[in-house]
């Protein structure tokens, strides 16, 4: 379905090339101060176009707000808003009608809705993820109320991987470089990487980290909305993510508990534990620490190269990539792990009913 | 929240320690034929004590159905049961009041909640799990209206594991072992490995890879409710799970696209993939190919070792595990994943309107 | 919360003089027929201005889809659209900014968000169901698969009222006159009372009745959805409805059972009740018989004559009405309660898995 | 669906004559004090054979909890409950295997489910609400908390009615008589009627009315979850409820806004209002002031006389009720109404994050 949360809620809607993307955010407490520049700048991270590295769709991608905020304020009623889709061209996708490309959604769209908008993908772009982005931007808002700081970064491009501890990353580099590796050396082979990618028609993927830091203890609620499994959830709402895990994730299966478990101690009054190799939930709830956790993106589907494939009339056929598409999902993925993960946060808080305060 | 599904819901309560475990399946339609016997099947996989390598808690887990069930068929009223908590040795978990053990859901409960059930884990125990597999059972009712199968089996075990490619494992061979592994003779060193384990008081983490067969296509709602979204949810809710992946994965983030995608073709009116590394699922629906994920269990955190931790008093203090533990959470949690998986199922065919069905 | 339905879903934003109103359907089946005429049309019976006992807030009330349709045809993809608000007189409320209406949602929206838009009522407008009337007009498109249809009529406005049975009123003469009221000679009575009561600045209440025909029997799901409950959450969701009754109502109470009850007989293999007392819902369920209920709305609250109210600086004042205002929520709410039914409808054919069908 | 509420949520299951009724309430904070005894004496008004006038049904009634609660206060956890059934006499329920009563869920069971229980009714029996009452008493501690009081009582039976302004009844008379009626004259009346009824082998229909008072402001959420829309479902998922109304409801149809509208003034630093016309909600929102509305029951539908009726053979017959039955809702009812009333509530406080407290 088209709604993501319980209390802190976006819906959604949307075709790639439909007159507008948009949605609604309920369940925002009344009196946040939010401008259209704070989500703008949100948008901006996310909008094709932005680098040499990404689609050259050339969308603005200017939010307009309909209601919910007044005097930059929020009213606690819900906040609707559009992003008209201004530079579709629809003719690249002609030939697209009645052939499906392999591993994309063409075909289970065809499958599932019988009828679909091709152009574009229609619903199942990443097009749609422009209203995550904006629904992200104003559960960040909530989150600032306690501090809470949700950072995601480019860890791997296929081969091209950070290799150090987590704990050991600056954070602080992200943003030095178009491809959002805090390692600025790394992110100069990757750009290489995704050049020389593009020139063969081919497309690549690679994983994304995220840290929150900075949470409050007893988010998540057991058994059937732990907070990792929320997170998970989120996730896998992205297109082309394949793998998630959290903390020492995969890592974990050849350890064994003696080395796994994060030892307890009292620092000052303060609350540690050895290694967070837990990665800040256990049984399903934040205990305060550090929560991480690591997203696989596949490679894009649509390619620039001829592959086989069929169409409606049951005929074994070949197509080839028109349009304007990215090599890689990263790093126009950064912003939307973060969306995501802020709008799962947001929601907790408030279901704790701990984000409930006055103006 | 205690509750997972849209249309086919189970609720659930329970504490290890409380009168009984139990819960309502919800939504679920008249006139499926069940047994009392079909139920307790399954669970009788979950038990523990089932093996030398699970814990020894002797519990029956024997199921009392309340209601929803008439002249063994189902009434499409809930479906309320309860399994009775008979062999607690509450005694065993007095050391455990006012100390947590690391790495182990004692203290988030305790941050969350304040006043806890501290015997047996209260409701953070795996013992919760019983409702599940009981859920399940009734799930795989309604999938097998469409000769829908759900597999799982132990892929590995800390650094033991299967390296076949999925397509090549012999499903058969699951049962012939009390590990649950495909591979007899890998099956054999597990079992070894655990014993091993087990006498140095210690723990151990593992993988478990489970496939669909005969989906339907056209299962999954986009954008939110994505098959893969609601099964990765799934997943997490079970104890100790860090990692998921479907389809190849961790691995896509290696692969180019030319080599991940899988090129569609006819083959005598059926269409076909060549490889199926999607899993099953593309753009979040279902493409009528088999489904397959594989999900990492960390190791048990109980361990029967002196550990460094805290208790109530802010104090720095060591626990050691008592009471009756597993090693791993393998192999126990093939019948839970098989029931969560199921639900997953269930689920999107009622939502979808394909399990509706005259008596 | 801004959302109502399970699956049918309608989610919507806006304030009285926000940019826009707007809602996005999410859930609509794809492969519907659907013109942006066919939802026009509707607005159109819902619109301000449309005669001389309306409001004159001149609002073409012109939707635009921004999305879920293609070729005329939903996508089953959420279904996005706006209404702009263009004929806001927002100067009208400046008294009203820190001034409360007595009986009106002015005093408890500051209560509950402190921070509001007081213009034109904010949310709390009635304008807000100008999304409810779009909502409905797609549901009605799932309802015509089954030839179902939803007719409201004015009942009574004030101490004037049909006095017929039920059954014996004829339909066909509700648009015949523009207080909606299927006596002809009654509705110009009313609006000659209607003219007579705005001349004194003051307003009205009164009835709807809603008649659904050739529901399936089996719609309704014990035991907290039944039929009857969700119909009545839907009219209390309208502005100004403070009763709701169906079958013979309030009027039950003074009867016995063996004079209420319907007695059943099979006239040529069709099954009939002797009166249908019970207004075609037994246990929550629909029997397959008419369906039939009353609402009460009570007089508009915004007055043109001086009330005694109090303001925001906790002092005592007085308020009068400025701007455009309805004399009575009738004949306007007429459409708003056909088209919450048809939304309440759609949804159990769907969630009952009826309305599945092939394009 | 069986679930009732967004936060505090209770879910039943159970038939008549299935071995148990029961429940489980999640979304209870933890540390709430609650004594099994708190629970059984709420339960106590409800049971059949309290008095003479209502069905001599022998249940004890007994609860047992399963979960949720350790040492007298509330885990946080969900809360399981059963009731068993002890005094079913199927038997006098097997004239009604193949015949429908009129008027009773019978046939609409039949319809949707095509298999069903027809002992005692089924999920259709009025035993349901025992566990209705079970949340209740839950939820109640939760109003404790707020000093809420819920009150209903028995205004009318057939003709005998309370003709007193509500704000003159005086409510501590209520518990004075079995009627439930604070008029200790007429309850003699209504009593008297009973008893004659009853031996005419009759039924009788009547109204609760619920006052409902300390309620904090900002209670209800607009737009489709009005505090009076989740009151009306509340009250419709009662069998026999067939119309509600609040504050003046039906009566307002014939008022003008002059005449209805509650003037606002200060007293002492306190808001007030001239009537509470209103009902304490305004748009949605509870104003502070007195909740109260009416409930309208139908009588009984089954008798203990010859109706006519068919069967699953398409003939006409007739059908007489035997077993227990009430020959009147009230006053059995009263508890029910006070019970769904204080969930509502508890769930709209949880949902405000009101009642988030440290224990």
């Amino acid at each position: 379905m088209n709604t993501f949360g319980k209390i802190f809620r976006l819906t959604t809607f949307g075709e790639s090339h439909s007159p507008a993307m948009g949605g609604i955010i309920d369940g925002c407490p009344a009196g946040l101060t939010i401008t259209k520049d704070d989500i703008q700048k949100a948008l901006d991270r996310r909008r094709p176009g932005q680098s040499e590295i990404t689609s050259p769709r050339n969308e603005s991608d200017t939010i307009e707000i309909l209601s919910g905020i007044y005097e930059n304020k929020t009213l606690g009623t819900p906040i609707g808003f559009i992003i008209r889709n201004t530079n579709q061209k629809s003719k690249d996708y002609n030939h697209l009608k009645d052939v499906f490309r392999p591993s994309h959604a063409d075909i289970t769209y065809h499958q599932k809705y019988k009828h679909r908008d091709h152009r574009g993908g229609g619903r199942a772009s990443a097009r749609e993820t422009v209203s995550w982005v904006a629904g992200g931007a104003i559960a960040q808002k909530i989150l600032d109320l306690h501090d809470i700081k949700v950072t995601a970064f480019v860890k791997s491009l296929h081969h091209l991987s950070i290799e150090q501890p987590i704990q050991e990353i600056d954070l602080k580099n992200i943003d030095d470089n178009i491809m959002r590796c805090p390692d600025n050396d790394l992110a100069e082979q990757m750009i290489a990487l995704i050049k020389k990618t593009k020139a063969e028609g081919d497309t690549l993927g690679g994983e994304i980290t995220c840290i929150i830091s900075n949470v409050p203890s007893g988010l998540g609620e057991p058994v059937f909305d732990k907070l990792q499994a929320n997170l998970a959830k989120a996730m896998f709402s992205i297109n082309a993510v394949k793998g998630f895990e959290y903390g020492e994730g995969f890592n974990t299966t050849k350890m064994k508990g003696s080395e796994h478990n994060d030892t307890l101690f009292w620092d000052k009054n303060q609350l540690k534990s050895k290694n967070n190799h837990a990665g800040g939930i256990l049984g399903g709830i934040s205990n305060g620490e550090n929560i991480y956790f690591n997203v696989a993106f596949k490679p894009i589907a649509t390619l620039m190269q001829s592959q086989q494939t069929i169409n409606t009339k049951n005929e074994n056929v070949t197509v080839k990539g028109k349009g304007r598409h990215d090599v890689t999902a990263l790093p126009r993925a950064v912003p939307i792990v973060e969306a995501m993960t802020a709008m799962v946060l947001a929601d907790f808080l408030l279901l704790n009913g701990i984000s409930n305060f006055s103006i």
